[in-house]
């Protein structure tokens, strides 16, 4: 399950997280007993320092401090978020994912993924974040929760991926732009790629790419026999509906 | 290089860190521009919640959710660490080794090292911690930061390990008990498993084994071409000295 920067955090305050959010979002997972994965993004815990720093540019003295700040303010965030699941008993363990994986090109190429799945299969529950990640071609890359999200659930052959969003679903046009935007409740996987041009962004500054950058992830699960919801997290009771397998407004995506 | 959780923290208070004394540490890390990799202690951001919780003797509920308030502790801990070197211009990214190692019956037995080798190697310095370990016999096992010193020194072919304590290197004797303890400036490798049996615990509670601890630790070195320096790092200026070459009362361990 991927929590949306834009709903843990104030996308457009620097630094602000959403503390009663967090332990409402933890609440309405304190009662779910199957094996799950946390990936939050890094919302305004991440974006603003890393074009503060203009990270991913270079090794300069500067920007390595700035790496420095972005790894502190991330930690913060997970910290916050790790301490709410624990608050509500439920045994959330922090995974770094710049310690554990690495990129090429903005891609993740590799994760020792060995620790996490055992700690997973003794019912812990791992919480890692969008991350700065090492980079063969460009030194550190930004990572977005989404992509974790999406290479984890292939890896470890997840059934479900849920994004935790701030708007319902896709919508057949951008939502916030155009009062004739309708939901698509369920789509195919192969329809995905031409249905990726008419998405909307999703609102405030976001360099990992917002609801289009998810679709596209979302790609590149097309083979695995995996169901993925996209959703409406900023609403109170929608996540332990979700969870409890009732029936919420969302966009479906299966290979069906 | 290994900085003493006995120094960082005050061991007998739970979650008790000393920032004034890490601060003076990174001000006397700062002018060093060699590679370096630095594994802080628990101290009191550990053991005392460890033990409380049992933590590795078994995966009930309670002892999971000690597990969460463990990590959440060592996070803290170690963001006040790496806060305190990024203030001092120190490029210092956390490294969390729960998300990269696996260990068996206590002992690490695999490390993830690529992200690490990668960030080292271009000027950063990866900042670990003595952590809860995925372990395939005990589920999880307390590693201290002296074992994860001692492998990475191994496994990246280290020139130094540097172990900054609360005293100025191994006695004759224990020096807390016996007035006529002498400091031990110099040995080497194949002396020291004669000597572990003389060496005396360090001061207050330690879940993982103070001196002694320390040098069987350093054991395991001693088929490297490497130095083992330890010295009290608890004294101002000591460390900034050391990094300079300059002269320090301490134990110097070599293969010589």
């Amino acid at each position: 399950m991927k929590l949306g920067g834009s709903v843990i955090t104030e996308k457009k305050r620097e630094l602000s997280a959403r503390p009663r959010v967090i332990d409402r979002i933890s609440g309405e997972i304190s009662s779910f007993r199957d094996e799950l994965i946390i990936v939050h993004g890094a919302g305004s815990f991440g974006h603003p320092i890393v074009k503060k720093y203009g990270i991913g540019l270079g090794h300069e003295d500067f920007r390595r401090v700035g790496v420095s700040e972005t790894k502190l303010a991330l930690m913060e965030l997970n910290s916050l978020v790790v301490g709410s699941l624990k608050r509500h008993e439920i045994p959330a363990v922090p995974f770094m994912p710049s310690s554990f994986m690495m990129a090429n090109e903005g891609r993740l190429t590799s994760i020792g993924i060995e620790p996490l799945r055992r700690l997973l299969e003794t019912g812990y529950v791992p919480v890692l974040h969008g991350d700065l990640i090492v980079d063969s071609m460009w030194g550190l890359a930004v990572i977005s929760g989404d992509q974790i999200a999406v290479q984890l659930a292939k890896d470890l052959k997840a059934r479900t991926v849920i994004f935790g969003c701030d708007v319902d679903g896709m919508f057949s046009s951008d939502p916030r732009s155009n009062s004739d935007a309708k939901l698509v409740p369920n789509l195919r996987f192969s329809e995905l790629r031409s249905l990726i041009a008419r998405a909307g962004g999703s609102a405030g500054t976001d360099v990992t790419g917002g609801m289009r950058g998810k679709l596209a992830e979302c790609t590149r699960l097309a083979d695995e026999p995996i169901t993925v919801i996209i959703f409406n997290l900023a609403k109170r009771g929608n996540l332990a509906r979700l969870l409890k397998g009732e029936e919420v407004s969302c966009t479906c995506i299966t290979s069906g």
